[in-house]
């Protein structure tokens, strides 16, 4: 068969990850066939075009239902403002196309449940783009927890933090407004949430608590708005089968710029890992000579699959971006038919239930179930 | 004047700390009295003269009431297990003598609330044995926040980890049992408390989970008994004027030492700390520049007193048993009427409440206010 | 103009790497033209044929000079073993045709001048094949070192360390003869010789001293083979301006995966830096406060370019197949007579003497110049 | 019999260290006799009043020779500047006392080889103060090697770098004078030297090269001083059995404070080590399951003796001054006739003539054998 037809609707910085990741997937694994990168939409038709010659897409419009329209385009990237996704995703199913879409669903739980309702009625494939739990290091680690390594996990901590919020100077804008959403939570609480989802399985309850490092932030024209939503989360989680777990979320964290930190305690170990140092993790075991026991670290080598389609020799990194190039390749498994590594509209809705669960249990000062 | 007369109960690992913090405050810090080594009391007369020929303690007594009684005794060193400390203290400080007890104050809630009431009434030194707080990077931090470097605190994080309970295989003993206490909670996690007590202030409200990694534990002689308390505890917690902050404790955690990990998150700039690395901590400064901004390592130096007092050059290094020598430092200063850096009975017995306030949120599965 | 026309001979480890260089810059970089990959020589025609297919070139032939023959060639990635260098470089340097040659130039000093004197008529490109240099880490390093960030630099180390020759077991193979060259020294000593050469300028006096951990190697059909080569250099040098530096290099240093440590001491202060973690360094200043001087952890961000290129966003991490796709872009700016950050035959010349200069130093024990 | 009869000359830097080592010995071990800290010299016998109070000793003297001349005084602690070590350690030798001196042993190997002949006379203790080699972590290092847990060494790197002569607006002062020795290869390289010494034995033949990162240094009273010696040296080695060897000093060096790094590679794994975390090594082992191979980072516990003496617990920390008490029970052993892990006068001055035999390699830029 000929390789998938692609069509690209955004261009912002997960639009350029997805359009990097389909331009190399066929080459870094070489066992695919080649996509073709059919057809792009911005809002406008002139950015539609520019960015077209420079990501390589044939053709370029300023109408995204263009694509939806398209008969040579097999798969949608929805890289658009949260917002925006659930339109669209809908419209790609509904007219036969699989789905590839950024985190999150949609701000509204309602939203992201039609969206899994239509999935459901498509039978077409809808994937969430949870690019961390690509990490060869995270595919190992499960491995390593499923094989017994550090013997049956009791406890997890995971924190993501980044500081893109930490200043209390900087301009209001919209990412504090009550309408994108309850701030840390969605904003990137669901990047830990699905590495629980992994390694874990689902999250049963939760009592959450979250601050705003800042009240008001300023305007441009002078004055100040006051914040509407928070920076900070922290939550206490009951996972499926009694695991229990902190999650612990902060943009206004100073110093910190892409950190997701999980830390795993087994009966018989424990693992560490961080994303800032993406291409190693930390493994404990207690069946190591007493004197000489410690946290090993283990750099991301040829052994954990699939670093070796990248680089043949050991300790020589990944990026970001190949995550997203891993991802693509799971994503032509799954439409294969093949068993695959992803995070599907589904379980993506979980996800999206148990944020929803966390804002309640903040709001209501109580321990809060979350639907199944 | 004289040095103090010190009457030392208890030889385990903490009466041995004490021991050779009296042996050693006068020359290292060069500016006190030499302390007298009076008394030392053990569980039976012959261990107490074994144990005193080995400490250096003049004489020696199978009675600990005999160093109440002993004009000779200044000051008395309360290092027993914790059920006995109410009794030995509350006796010392009505004999007139000052009082050095290890943490925490008692099992329970009234026995700690009659040892303050005793220490009010002798107006004797009546001070905890919160060593943490005396290294010499915690007083730096504390500094450094007073200064503004970080600007305003809004988010912090404490976790405190070992692995003493962490072998399911390892026989049952009194740490499990429900007399001993609610397990990590007040095993330990009153160091990370007296921790945030000297840098934040007092806990206003809590929430707490516990889990028990283990429910049951073998016993020597075949067959098993239930486990009682819980070996894993995290807590959401306000902070007095509004600072959130997370505390987490696992004396299950393989792999950990003696982890208390600080993560202090300001307006301005961020503070990490782990008491494993306890001769370094992390600033970072959002006035650095935007290309350059980073966690900056910095090594115990001569410049964080009283560092100096022990080594004059840097990163060279103090250690555990140094704290409690710069401890014992602060007691004569506090004796001789001086500001000193310590926890009292007053402060010890805010934090034992806020402990009790945390196992009740378990409980009831709600926020508990501690009381003031 | 049309994107350059590519050929690639070679489709090993660093041939896949410029694969996936040239199929990703101008994509990646958005102000380029999109090269065309035209044709891909293999050793032989169905190896050819199924790596352009996977690689994505048009053409494929199992003779590469057909490849020097092609006007719709313009450049010739030059990635087989390094014997074979010299013969197909200068027959694409002759034929007209840029080349961009994998390190080192040739196992023997003759031919690498005979590759520069051709890269001299042809006024060509000759670019090296040194993607350590192109690590945003490196580049804002060395513009540190030039704003005098850390005063006039008088002291530098520099390591590097993998394991793939640390097993005493594994089997006698090609990188043990003498034909492969020195063993450590030109087997990968060139790169940090890149970087020091980038950062510094060029090595002037040398004096090294080498080892083999194993003297002999175990063969297949049983028994063993002499080890003709060492495993182990280390070298004091002197670089132009006086600057005094050590070299050292091990490939059976186990544990080490893609160890290149630097450290660079100025009379301000220092910088670190090591590619296994390739996405931050850590830099001291003097400036700073004395009781808060330490080394800074500085994580890859958009501010150190063209890391902005790949990722808007800081501390996310690019990958070693990163650097190729920079250098790749940095060719594409010396061809189009633009300033670029690139080793071309020239500078790789003297980098190659300087390595035989200090195989000549072990040799006859005693210090050697490096010829100019 | 009764405990120790000390005398201390001295009380800087390393004075204090030793009285606090001789007051807490007993303690701390708890199996040894209680030494009595008998008098204490200093330059004029004021200072000594003061310093004797301070320190704990019972009497005090302006004149040094009366501590060797008291019949109370069994062993002598020589702590003065090293250009005083060789008259004070042989009249002290000579009148029958133990000396613990410390290092180097003198400016000059002629009082040096004077020193070792006084000992050997004598009959009695003479040990250096090479306190690094007492470290719990540097004796495991050892124990591991020789158990072969590492397989065959064969390639060491070691560091010693501190900041105290970094500045280069610091004024001129003795340290920088010819008459105080080589600079950085006497200063402090001696320490590396002697692990390298109780890890590996001693040392054959060196190249060194050395640099003056300053050539002149200010004056108070204005304009400045040629600056006489190195602070930096680099020196390639070949050690007792073949191994070789990199050793590094630099005393310029920017950010350092007290490191000592080490780095062993041997045939079956690696070992890390670095005083600046002197409570942890790193330890590969290529017998590690290939996926999970990586440096373990283990922390000092009581299963590295004699850490138990001073702490029950793992990952608490012992300081650098905890160093010297470890020192002195092991002088305790050696005068009580037991096996003791010390560097005595002969080997002691084996070290120096690797030192004076450094500097002749760089004055005359070849390859020196050490005299044996």
């Amino acid at each position: 068969m000929a390789g998938l037809g692609v069509g690209l609707i955004g261009t912002g910085y997960m639009g350029k990850c997805h359009a990097l990741a389909w331009n190399s997937v066929a080459s870094v694994f070489g066992d695919v066939e080649r996509p073709r990168l059919v057809a792009l939409a911005e809002i406008d038709a002139d950015l539609a075009a520019r960015k077209a010659a420079e990501l390589g897409f044939a053709t370029s419009t300023g109408n995204w239902r263009d694509l939806i329209a398209d008969p040579a385009v097999d798969i949608i990237s929805v890289t658009t403002p949260n917002a925006f996704h659930a339109e669209m995703a809908i419209a790609a199913l509904e007219a036969g196309k699989h789905v590839w879409c950024e985190k999150p669903m949609a701000p509204l739980l309602a939203d992201a449940e039609r969206m899994q309702a239509a999935a459901k009625r498509s039978r077409k494939l809808a994937a969430m783009g949870y690019n961390y739990i690509q990490n060869p290091m995270i595919r190992h680690i499960k491995a390593l927890i499923a094989e017994g390594a550090i013997g049956t996990v009791n406890h997890v901590r995971v924190e993501m933090d980044e500081d893109f919020m930490a200043d209390p100077n900087a301009l209001f804008y919209w990412k504090s407004e009550a309408a994108s959403g309850y701030g840390a939570l969605d904003d990137f609480a669901v990047h830990p949430l699905s590495l629980l989802f992994m390694l874990f399985g689902h999250v049963d309850a939760v009592i959450a608590d979250m601050v705003k490092p800042y009240s008001e932030r300023p305007l441009a024209g002078g004055g100040s708005r006051g914040v509407e939503n928070h920076d900070v989360a922290s939550v206490l989680m009951r996972l499926q089968g009694g695991v229990s777990a902190v999650l612990m979320a902060n943009r206004s964290a100073w110093g910190r710029k892409g950190r997701i930190a999980l830390q795993i305690f087994g009966s018989e170990g424990s693992i560490l890992f961080d994303q800032e140092r993406m291409n190693e993790f930390e493994l404990y075991q207690n069946k190591d000579g007493k004197a000489e026991q410690g946290f090993r670290r283990v750099l991301a080598a040829p052994e954990h699959a699939p670093y070796n389609r990248f680089i043949p020799a050991p300790g020589h990194g990944l990026g970001f971006n190949d995550l997203k190039i891993i991802e693509c390749r799971e994503l032509i498994s799954a439409i294969k038919g093949e068993k695959a590594h992803l995070i599907g509209f589904d379980d993506g809705l979980r996800i999206e239930r148990s944020v929803h669960a966390m804002a309640r249990s903040f709001a209501e000062r109580r321990w809060v179930s979350v639907e199944t």
